[in-house]
């Protein structure tokens, strides 16, 4: 009927404008969490994904995903769009955000093109979109993901491995066995970050419901919003205490991190859970963030903004936790899982190991120890400071 | 109706994000009026008191307030209660900002506990909730407070107010007999945090109207948001005009605090007041924050970023205006102003007093001078900038 | 129909709002963009002209552009007004971000409140608005420009124009026949400011459409936020190829603006594109942002924002494309472009010119040196940061 049409239509267009508020969020969480002489150099790879991503998309990725521009009659379909395009450069920023202080930026950018014209369309091709593995053994259309804990976070989570494998940590972040600690620059901006990455959560969960327009899918949206803010705020509490138990401190950017990673965890199935069941999955979220980032350190990968936690881990958690609470079947969530982590990573690892080779994706140690803001950009983030550092 | 039930959560929704963006708000704007020292504390207590007020809300207070879940029907319940969520965080972020730079975390954090699961509970429940005062001499259900001058903003103030008198002013902040003061160390901060809450207004003021769905309504919300506005404009405009005609200066944080002190005081009744009656009530807001700032650091009660003047002063203004200019009884205003007061400065007081006997709410005078930030978080707020003080 | 009245109207109430976005996002942009001695001077100046020209527009302008408040029924007029009166502010921050650095806030408010309540009602009655010159040979109502590209951008680029011939640049910006480069001074709130500015055009452009309550002008929105935002990836990749095509520099800053310039160049037509014709707006935007911005400085005309070259340049591309690539007749846009811009550079230049001799709006070289937040706000920025300069 024509006012559901335009109600969804609506609706579509005012959960795409909260993702769109994830694209500051994105940028300030990071440039907030590196440190002062990598900002500008952070800043313009956030914007240079929304925009190359958003772009390869709109002109490739798109109808590869989906098969055509007319594929689905419910919504406008320039809306429709909008919201999936929305999604994009999310799965670039993880990647990005992982490899800040030691990545160039033209290889990121070359990277971001394959990732929004053909890495990412393809994990959306064959769980939301087209399917073009319909009927064979690696149909994996049977894993429920509302909105991405698997498509988004883990895609984001396995492209950045492979990056972290291939690039190396930092120049001097683990030096003779010690991990040297290296604090987030400015509190405020990780703070800003992180809030405006959840309020664009409830645009991203909600409006992945699809449609608002009957009582029974106003109630499916409603719940699933809900329900994404209730893991966030459990998330946010269990890294607390998990950390004030250990140190007396409260460490707020472990908290901020806990929070996403509850975000995260839930994004596979909020509207599915009782009201009760995403402070469960939110807490383990939570809690895996908080062993998950001295672990990655262990293991010496290197990572600046504990993206690998965030979303990696809890993308994988958040999807089995759909087969573990609800009665969808945790054997295609792994199954899930696994064809689009093997895809991902593999694709994601020779593309980058390529891009290496042909033109050096690491800054080199002269590089990083200057900074990335005067050698990429020419542009210092606060010239006008006097640094410690 | 089913069309208008979708439309009323969809509205319920927006309102609901723009109240969030608060979040952001508050910390920045709090962030911003501190010392550097103490800002990474500001921004953990701000996240951590969304994160425990709110899961407390959902646990406990929001059956308290409202009775049960299924209490309503025109809107999905959980996009009602996601509204009503938004809420309960604020009244907390009253208090807190009011003593920064002197309270440890832990205590602030039962605190929040308390107040978000009992005490604003205890105040919606007598006015916008279940009632339990009903038909007795304390009922103040006949007082008109459409989004909370009194409930939300005195209530915080009152809580506030309390907490002040129990934990003393900040250590050197009166030192013989004069007055030290003390600037807000990043304005942008403070001007982007004075903004999002401005805007989140339109949220809380124009949702608090609670349906949408018909002509009237429609027309009644838009009113109510446009004479929000107006009353933030009028406020901002007399805080500056008082300072410029007394000290030729324009001062950006009085400015801004006279816009804020306008959006608490036309709180009570935007829906009740023709599109000039706002000026008015603005404007006395206004004027009210820039001579309620400097009482109340005569009375020796120190509070860092104005929440007295903006929230207490305007709180009971704003309830006491809808008496003045529209037909609602000035009385029944008043009783309301009074009931909710002596019982959340009471129970706050007793529940502060104790707690500060318990776990001690105020920093020492070392631990306030080497600043909350590494005593309390173990997180410097800007590690790389060299600092004057 | 009623059903068709609310949506609508809370459609304006939506756009509205991600059009008061745009305050706190010109005040970070302009705020990172200046020297931190300028910034509380620059977020006052913002935070007065939201105040002062809205306070205008709702006195006096708002029934001067629209001949009163009944002139439409198809939605609530609160709600019409108010998103009319979120861009009146909009032109004056376009004028007064380009006079940074040098400009005292009196006289600024004093134009402001002349530029709300005559000189952009003037603009808008001609375009939107009553007409007063219909039928006469001025009368331009022919001309295309669905969100003001050049009644909005153009208007405050023209009377940026006037306002720098008047004033000059800043001390010391062009000596001995050199530019004297300044810096931004934070680049994570030029940033943040830009992407807010961004997300207020979704609102901006969408919002104009008027309404969205039928499938066909459902359509119309979406695709009109589509368009905005492909514009705004093109302008910002052109830019970015053009300086590092010159270069071998990512200049964050320039591809920001190049963004900014492909949004203004779309904003009046983007309903009437296809998906493809906003990249080649665009780019031309982001093209002429690059090549604008050192011609500027050639002709000695100061602007350290670029506003000349993303509003003014971009004011007219963008109007002129509504000729060149839909069916609406070039000769009635250049017409348009003409009759507003002789008609607001007149009365800006007559305006300011009045207002300089009377209370002069340049800081003298001692305040400009001394910087304009101590000496016109007695608020300085950041007080605890150690400054190079």
């Amino acid at each position: 009927m024509e006012i559901q049409y335009v109600i969804d239509t609506l609706f579509a267009i005012f959960a795409m404008t909260l993702i769109i508020f994830m694209v500051p969020g994105f940028a300030m969480l990071e440039a907030g969490l590196v440190r002062t002489k990598n900002v500008s150099a952070v800043l313009t790879v956030n914007v240079m994904i929304y925009a190359v991503a958003s772009m390869a998309f709109l002109l490739i990725g798109y109808t590869y995903a989906f098969g055509g521009w007319d594929h689905q009659d419910g919504i406008s379909k320039w809306a429709f769009f909008m919201f999936q395009m929305a999604f994009v450069g999310k799965t670039i920023n993880i990647m990005s955000g992982g490899v800040s202080e030691r990545s160039r930026i033209l290889p990121l950018v070359v990277f971001t093109i394959i990732m929004g014209a053909f890495i990412y369309p393809t994990a959306v091709n064959l769980t939301w979109g087209a399917n073009f593995l319909s009927g064979t053994a690696l149909d994996i259309s049977g894993m429920y993901d509302l909105a991405g804990s698997t498509v988004i976070h883990s895609t984001g989570g396995w492209a950045l491995l492979a990056a972290i494998m291939i690039m190396g940590p930092r120049t001097g972040r683990y030096k003779n066995s010690k991990i040297h600690v290296i604090p987030a620059s400015n509190i405020p901006l990780v703070t800003l970050g992180a809030l405006l990455l959840w309020i664009g959560w409830f645009g991203f969960n909600g409006g992945s419901v699809g449609t608002i327009s009957s009582k029974e899918s106003a109630d499916t949206v409603a719940l699933t919003i809900m329900n994404t803010n209730t893991a966030g705020l459990s998330g946010a509490i269990i890294a607390w205490l998990l950390i004030y138990i250990r140190y007396r401190k409260f460490d707020i950017t472990m908290i901020l991190n806990g929070a996403l990673g509850g975000l995260v965890a839930v994004t596979a199935g909020p509207d599915l859970y009782d009201i009760y069941t995403p402070i469960v999955v939110g807490a383990v979220g939570g809690a895996l963030v908080v062993f998950a980032i001295p672990l990655f350190d262990k293991l010496r990968l290197d990572d600046p903004v504990g993206a690998l936690s965030v979303h990696l881990v809890n993308g994988i958690w958040g999807t089995l936790a759909v087969g573990i609470f609800t009665d969808k079947s945790l054997l295609l969530q792994s199954k899930g899982i696994v064809v689009v982590g093997v895809l991902v990573f593999t694709v994601s690892f020779v593309t980058i190991y390529i891009l290496n080779k042909l033109i050096q994706l690491r800054a080199n140690d002269e590089e990083q120890f200057q900074g990335l803001d005067t050698v990429e950009c020419g542009v210092e983030s606060y010239p006008e400071f006097k640094r410690t550092i």
